[in-house]
Order: structure tokens, then C-alpha cells, then sequence
């Protein structure tokens, strides 16, 4: 496992017991949801265990959470969105976490200054809850942890859960495995190519916002709406049975969010009704439970053997060339076997 | 393990030798092909680590194969195309293998004989190969067996490779990690809600083709391939760089596939001259040393461990909502540790 880590202030609470945690986090303490949400994150196996254990305990069973994910571009005004909509769902009384998560694990370099920075009503807003989440790999396998964070979150009483993504690798995708709804902010102007939005992203939007429609963007945006809206028509045969809409707004001036309000909410109704959010979730804890107890067990295997190294080295000689794939899955098999 | 071997005419092969297997394959001797890619299919463990020793020695390091998936909905005319258009392809003197997934892995289902139904002509022709392929699972992972099967038939002489999917599952994702182009076989008429095509497919492919555009449709075939390089122009920003084409054809009469092929051949050579060919298999390669490592690590302790049953009876705990996912965790962690 590769998580950075230097950003966490304390690592460790031996003299903390599972209860000052579960009684923190049911009691919505936030700094006792830190603490926690540090513990899901460590590297250390130990750690994630007993993390896990607080999870059982103060697991829902009943969510009735709304989980969004967020992407866009850069530039496309994710955080100011995230900060005046976040405040304006607060203002309405709902507690609203957001949990940014950052592929690249290099959330030492300033992410949490910078979240502060980047939503400055928001993070100083009681009512909401702020955190970069590395997204742990092992292996180079998917993004770990932030469900955990998730659900630490709505045991916390936050009830609208924004997941963020910065656009890097395929953390996308991940997010759409990790919420119920997924949104796509998108600037005033041309085509996906244009605003460097990968493809297959358009198709996974259940809401695509034209954002920055103000002042003189306010026509553009439009068009960039009718734009998408035309090519969204060919995206009917839907999962979900939801046909993706695409609206405009402005974060900058507040314009416009009231209706994105008001269609995520019809959004949640319908999917509730049709019995979509219940299945979606359903899915995505098994497929969450299968990527767990895969990652588990090759952890545990590879920890056992101190074989990390080595089936890094064997990827990096495929990668650069120097023994044919097959070679390496031979040798490979050579070694599991010796290993026992 | 799940694949269901019932269809294996003949499943061991002990009294033949490595050099029988290799030479066999590279004299592109297609009774041994068979008996090969039999191996790569097995359920054992012990045949399938030899089939890589076989692998290994006629694996080619400088492949300049054309690996082309094909998808569409039930219906829109898969098997008569691959018939006509790869009976067309061995007229022009090219060896083409043709490997139809069945990710339900229920191969004993009589798919070889309906394979031989399906596609008559080719089915006859001594320059094809024709084979359905079990997409082999792992506890719910991908398809494995493909990517060492489509390397034999290469290893064979066969430069043009097919690889069909029935539309089952994750079926076309699979093959567009395992090809370097990605075909869609549509019907002229409405969307994709109508013809059944998966969120997600449309995106993929490099080339949409509207197959039966012949009699009273051919008009309607036009309007269809119009809608849908509409709707197209949204995905620009494609990693390849390379422009989905939308071409109409009839798989009965034969009409549009020279112009296919040509497209076909055109964009490997783009695709050639850009050094995304290289690129984009050297990803794909990569990505399956991935998922084959892991895979042979989980089974090699899982059946270590006789531990199969137990985590699928977790998982339809999970599943069955009889207990909690991190109660499922938690007892899995536990487990582990006293396995050793």
C-alpha cells in the first residue's frame, strides 16, 4: 500500500477506546469523525481493522443518504460550486459533507489548505463537514477507503455526501461505484474535446451543469446546453431508467441552483420509487465487499511473504521490456508455489 | 473456478509433449490450436500453468495482428456479418480466427454447434478458425483465458483476429482491454434504448456499423448512421485520437465491406503511424499481467486454504442481507489471520 500519509497530524490513539469513537461519531463530533476517518486511511492493517470494527458497530442499515459525485475539468469551477450550493443545501438545514478524492495520494502537498482555500464559506460553515481522501491502492488496484469514509460520514448525521474528483486516472469511475447520483460540470463552450472530459464520462452523467453562466456566457451556455442535450438523446437505454438532463447555472452568482436543488431531489424520489437507489447501493456494496476481500487476502499474502517487491520488480521488467509477459507470469507461478 | 468444461471433447493431454504443442501451433496445424486453447481453458491449474510454458515459447514479441471486437444487441446481425465479411477477408488471402466470448461460461449449451450454424461459409473455410471461448472467472473477476487465446491463434498465423461478444455482463469492456478496435453492430432504426445497447458501448466503439441496410431499410440505414454521427460529435477527446466513423452495410448482400475493411485498415495504419497500436497494447498487456497476478495469488490461497466455499457463502450473506457488509469483513480479517 502506497498511502501518503504526511499529512495526518496524529496517526495513532492507542489510549482511545472504541466507544470514544462510536459514541464521537453517532454524536456527530467532528473532530472524533477525523480522528476516525484517519484511522480508515492508515496504512497500517492493523489500524483499518479496528476501523473496520467501529464501522460495524455504528453501521446504518437503513440509509436514506444521498450520495453525489462531482467531476469536471479543471476550471470548470467545481469548488466554488461545491462551496455556494453546499452552503445553500445547509441553509435549507441538511448537514453536507464533501470528500474530495485525490487518486494521485499526494495530499501532502497542501490539499487541506488548499480545501479551506477553495471553499471558504463552506469550511467555515457548522453545518458542513470537509475532507480530502486519499484514494488507497494496492497493486494498482481501485480506490479504497473512501466508502468507508462514506458511511463514517452519515453515522455522523450528514445526510448529503458530495464526492469529488479531481479528474485523474479513473477515479470517475470510482465514484460512480461509490454514489447514487453523478453529476458533470462542464463550462460554457465546445465539445468534450475542448474541456478535456474523458471519454465515457458524458454517458455516466445523470446531470450534466453548464456552470459559469453569467455575464456575457449566459447565450453560450444555453447553446452548450441544447449542444449536450442533443447528444445526450442517444443515451436513452439508461440502467437507472433516469434520462440524463442537462441544466445551467452560475455558482458565482447562485443562479440556477435552486433548480439543480430541486431536480436532484425529484431525481432521488424517482429512483427511490422505482427501487433504483435500493438495488445501485446493493451492487455497490458487493462489488465494494469483492474488491475488499480480494485486496484483503493479496495484502495479507504478500505482507506474509514480503512479496511486494517482488511482483513490483516483475512489473516494471514487463513494463520496460525486458522479459515477455508470459516469462513473468511463469516466473511468478515458479515463485507462489516455492512460497507456499 | 467456474468454467464449465463439459464441452471439452478432450481435457488432458499427457502423453503429448511441449514440442508437439509448439510446433504444432506455429505450423498453424489447427486440430492442435485446439487442443491448446483446450489447455489455456482448463479448470486445472497444473494445464493451464503448462499451456503458459507453451505460451511462453511461441509467444511472438513484435505482433502485427489486427485484434478487432465486435458487439451489438441479439439480432442486429453479428454472425452473418463475421461470415461475409471474414469470408471476404480469407479471399483476400488473410488467415482469420474468430473467437466468440460467452461470459456466462455456458458453453455446453451447444454454442460450437450453433458457432458452425452461425457462420456457415466461414465455418468451411480452411483459412478461418472459428471458437468460442469461456470466459473464465475468478470469484467474479474478469474474463480470463481470452488474451492467451487470441495469442496462440496469432502464434498460428492468424493475422486478423475477431473477437465477438454475445452482450452479456461486462462482457464488451473485457474485450476492448483485449482489442485494438472496437466494433458496434446496430440495426438501422430508433436509439439505443430500442436496440437494447448498453450505457457505455456507444463511447467505446471506433467504428458504429449499421449492418442490414439493404431493401426497404437502406434509407432508413442512412438517417440512423446521420443520428448517430451526430450524437458522436460529442466524443471528441477519445485517447486514440482517432474519430469514431459511423459506415452502413449489408452482411447479406455484401454492400459496404470493402468500404469497411478499408476504414478498417485505414485507421491501424493511423493508429500505426501514431504509435497508439503500440501504446494502447502495451496498456492492455499491463492491465492483464495485473489481473492475472492477483488471480493467481487469490486461487493459489484460496485453494490452499479449501476457502472457496467460504467466501462465496460470505458473499451471499452479504448479498442475502443476512449480515452486514463490515460484520462480513470483520469475520473475514479474523479469518485470514487464522489461516496464516
Amino acid at each position: 500500500m502506497k498511502i501518503n500519509t504526511t499529512y495526518h497530524l496524529e496517526d495513532s490513539f492507542p489510549e482511545k477506546t472504541d466507544e470514544y469513537f462510536i459514541n464521537g461519531i453517532l454524536q456527530g463530533n467532528r473532530f472524533i469523525l477525523s480522528e476516525a476517518i484517519t484511522m480508515v486511511e492508515s496504512t497500517q492493517q492493523e489500524k483499518r481493522n479496528r476501523a473496520l470494527k467501529i464501522l460495524k458497530a455504528i453501521q446504518s442499515l437503513e440509509s436514506k443518504s444521498m450520495r453525489i459525485g462531482i467531476t469536471g475539468s479543471p476550471g470548470a469551477g467545481k469548488s466554488t460550486f461545491l462551496d455556494t450550493f453546499g452552503t445553500m443545501l445547509t441553509g435549507l438545514g441538511h448537514k453536507v459533507a464533501v470528500l474530495a478524492i485525490d487518486p494521485s495520494s499526494k495530499l501532502s502537498r497542501g490539499s487541506i489548505l488548499g480545501d479551506k482555500t477553495r471553499m471558504e464559506k463552506l469550511s467555515r460553515d457548522p453545518m458542513a463537514f470537509i475532507r480530502p481522501t486519499a484514494a488507497g491502492q494496492i497493486l494498482g488496484g481501485i480506490a479504497s477507503g473512501t466508502k468507508e469514509v462514506i458511511d463514517l460520514c452519515e453515522a455522523a448525521g450528514y445526510e448529503i455526501i458530495f464526492v469529488e474528483t479531481v479528474g485523474v486516472g479513473q477515479s470517475e469511475t470510482d465514484i460512480v461505484h461509490l454514489t447514487d447520483l453523478f453529476c458533470l460540470l462542464i463550462l460554457p463552450g465546445a465539445g468534450d474535446d475542448i474541456q478535456g472530459i474523458k471519454r465515457g464520462i458524458t454517458e455516466m452523467a445523470d446531470l450534466v451543469l453548464i456552470n459559469k453562466a453569467d455575464g456575457d456566457r449566459v447565450l453560450l451556455a444555453k447553446e452548450t446546453a441544447k449542444y449536450y442535450s442533443m447528444g445526450l438523446k442517444l443515451l436513452h437505454g439508461r440502467q437507472s431508467g433516469i434520462q440524463t438532463k442537462v441544466l445551467t447555472c452560475s455558482a458565482l452568482t447562485g443562479k440556477g441552483l435552486d433548480i439543480i436543488w430541486k431536480e436532484i431531489m425529484h431525481t432521488f424520489e424517482v429512483m427511490k420509487e422505482s427501487g433504483w437507489y435500493l438495488t445501485q447501493r446493493q451492487e455497490q456494496e458487493l462489488l465494494w465487499f469483492d474488491q475488499m476481500h480480494k485486496q484483503m487476502i493479496l495484502h495479507h499474502f504478500l505482507q506474509k511473504h514480503s512479496a511486494y517487491n517482488y511482483i513490483e520488480n516483475l512489473r516494471s521488467d514487463v513494463i520496460n521490456k525486458k522479459i515477455p509477459i508470459y516469462e513473468a507470469l511463469s516466473q511468478l507461478t515458479d515463485s507462489i508455489k516455492q512460497l507456499g
